[in-house]
């Protein structure tokens, strides 16, 4: 675990710290060593830590106020929404935590409008059940969704798997109110479909990982329930033939189109030896499997028909190999099950090394293909363990260490290894960070694969911002 | 029709013109008062500028060289599209136009990845037919589109008709390519769904009308071709009738829902009156008309019956007296073009202020009634024309002259008419400007709706982008 050095290292004052916790309370105010303990670490154990207290104010205007001193007296801050975060973008280096957890109200909900008015500290699975009560549908979706907070969601422009029909987290948004670097707070809470009335200030602070300012509320969009859901797998002989697939069912199903992922052998593989109850629905293993979701407001909308007629042309075309149409809930849920169970079934086998990568779909076969063979170049015996959301062109290009290597071992040759995959990305015009962001794992990626004038322009709006520096210091931007 | 006087009233050095037309030649350059003209007056006769010369550059580097010269001269820039706009947002005052004209190619149609690189002069109907002839859609659709060109669309993000169902300009859009007003060049040309990177920088330029740098290229997002399409016309009691009706249509048929506009009984009577061949097809008058479009990409898909069963539910709860289902596209085209003559209906009518506003859906009602109010109050006899693309919740609350009256007269009353129509949409948490802009005409909303803290925000970004402020002097940001 690296440790993270404060670019600050001074310790607020004790004149400061009281301030602040005269702002929140006891109830709000955390400092000692056990209980700071979850708030220093995260979730894939690369990075830990240090800060003097972590402060969960429970509104908006302790926000600012708290803000407000940490700018007077130079106090660098750590927003930090669920701590589920992939990349180290919340862990702190010194100064203080704002936790959202307390700022969890649903503020207003209206149906007709089709929004949703949240604070920044509802958990994402809550304000999923807050729409499903309300007859409508919230469809950000992610692993994560049991304990990420829907401020850390808008504030890394969280994906997960429903992108491909509704957007990545930024797609979701008609409002915000931010708690600036000053103190200050923007009220942008509009909920409105059209406004053009200036810069979109919003976007300024969604996917900026909290270094412009503390996203506190957000109004976001609600869509219709779907009505008619189908699940399909269906096995392809080779990536190109997924994206074969991906074409024919996008264009004959258009926005049904809800999911669509891929799968190689091995982590299909890897599912059957260590998950219990997954089993393949098919008699004989297939190089590469498609998962993919349709779904339809519309009661009675014939989907499967759809499904059906393009798997048949697919077959027909040798894209299709074989396929099964789940026929219930409980078949589709065992399929997801299969997708989801992946990045447990990899722990199961050792270290691995996650490439979370981009690139226009038309791409992907030969990113796959020059990827792995980067990779097995590089270390000898290293398994692709590739899938993800093809819909998108968002890889999880994982791979796991060699059987029997040592997974320290391994795992210190992470950045590499994770350096050649990337560049093979951007060599297709592709992203070496899809829908993890930079935090602090992905700074020298950005310093290696950005122009100059991205770099620029990305200090330009950092010191507009925050001038002084005091918001999440030391993440996105790389080092100096 | 108001002069708009320069901020900087130097001209620029024959000098430094020379060098200007030294890059472009003569094919690129005009400064022939002539041929001058329609590049410095708008649609509506509202403003009128002035210039040095009109550039017109055939490359990307053609307009940074430009920029470049101008930024060390301190000659202000106005990018200009096809000249479409409403609010004087690219009429020049002093220094030079760069128009986008020559930048009319398209570069790369990716039919797999869906996207089509284009650069910012190609026009609007010639990328739709290219995306056609590809088998695909560029679903953007507005009025000017067979004269407005890309690189404007993007700069004001234009919305247009479809929104409700492809998203405005802004969401269309993958990647930019920009020329930053110092004259270098951010490529930002990614083809990606997913690229958490660090900050959006392409949401900067985006719907900031010219003023932080002159969008060249643009990677835009296809869609599949619609394989049905039904249209409907809806007589319905009232505005709420209206709303109700959208809530049962998006409900029922989501995505499919493409184009859902409201018309009053008085922009139809207009239609009527004074376009030819457009007819009434109900036997008897109805306060109010709403007229969708569905669509699908799914050969077969049974649209139909959807919009039969919501129009069949909601007949029953009386929130639609009659209707009638296009059964052909000549029948389709009918009624739209009862939508679209509005404007052209109204202009025989003589004066009309309009108003381009837009409120949460749920508001509409209350905003059509007590607009409707204010207006009458403050103008007894003004005819209120509302019409639109309610279903965004964005109404053209346009107020024709009251019969008889003086249309010069009744026009020198646009600002206080507008300033009131804008309050009531504002109290409703609206938006003074839904899809036009603010450009000349709307900088005092700015400055009268917005808040300090957003005004501030603007400006830091004009200044950390735009520290000269040569490009587009004079637009957006509020004077002063």
């Amino acid at each position: 675990m690296n440790d993270v050095i404060s670019a600050d290292s001074t310790l607020p004052s004790a004149a400061a710290l009281a301030a602040l916790k005269a702002i929140v309370g006891s109830k709000g105010w955390i400092d000692e060593p056990d209980r700071l303990e979850p708030y220093l670490t995260e979730e894939r154990g690369r990075f830990r830590g240090r800060c003097a207290a972590v402060v969960r104010p429970a509104s908006t205007a302790e926000v600012a106020a708290v803000v407000r001193i940490c700018a007077e007296a130079r106090i660098p801050i750590v927003p930090q929404g669920g701590n589920t975060g992939l990349v180290g973008g919340a862990v702190p280096a010194g100064g203080i935590v704002i936790a959202a957890d307390r700022l969890n109200r649903i503020r207003e909900l209206d149906a007709i409008n089709r929004t949703v008015t949240v604070e920044a500290g509802v958990i994402l699975s809550d304000l999923q059940a807050a729409a499903a009560a309300a007859g409508a549908l919230f469809p950000l979706s992610l692993a994560a969704e049991g304990s990420c907070r829907i401020g850390g969601n808008l504030a890394t422009n969280a994906g997960g798997i429903q992108v491909l029909r509704y957007g990545n987290a930024r797609d979701l948004v008609l409002g915000l109110e931010v708690v600036l670097t000053d103190g200050r707070v923007w009220d942008g809470l509009t909920a409105l479909r059209k406004n053009n009335t200036g810069y979109d200030l919003k976007q300024l602070f969604l996917g900026s990982e909290g270094t412009l300012g503390i996203i506190t509320a957000a109004v976001l969009k609600l869509f219709p329930q779907p009505k008619v859901t189908e699940t399909a797998l269906a096995a392809v002989p080779s990536v190109a033939a997924a994206v074969d697939l991906y074409r024919r069912m996008g264009d004959a199903a258009g926005d049904a189109l809800t999911a669509f992922e891929l799968m190689a052998r091995l982590p299909v593989e890897m599912c059957l030896a260590h998950i219990p109850g997954v089993v393949d629905p098919f008699d004989a293993p297939h190089p590469y499997y498609v998962l993919m979701k349709l779904t339809s407001p519309r009661p009675g909308d014939p989907l499967r028909e759809a499904i059906e007629s393009v798997l048949g042309e697919a077959f027909e075309a040798e894209t299709v190999i074989d396929a099964v149409i789940a026929s219930n809930e409980a078949q589709a849920a065992q399929l997801w099950r299969m997708r989801e169970s992946i990045p447990e079934a990899q722990k199961s086998e050792g270290g691995s090394i996650k490439n979370d990568i981009s690139v226009p779909i038309s791409r992907v076969p030969e990113f796959i293909d020059r990827a792995s063979a980067v990779a097995t170049a590089a270390l000898p015996g290293i398994r692709v363990c590739a899938f993800g959301h093809i819909g998108d062109g968002n890889i999880h290009f994982n791979l796991s260490q060699p059987p029997g290597a040592d997974r320290a071992t391994f795992l210190a040759d992470w950045n590499r290894i994770e350096g050649l995959v990337s560049a093979v990305a951007h060599e297709l015009g592709g992203s070496f960070s899809a829908e993890h962001g930079v935090g602090l794992l992905k700074r020298g990626s950005v310093q290696k694969f950005k122009s100059a004038v991205e770099i620029d322009l990305m200090r330009r709006i950092k010191r507009a911002l925050d001038p002084d520096g005091i918001m999440n210091p030391g993440k996105v931007l790389p080092p100096g």
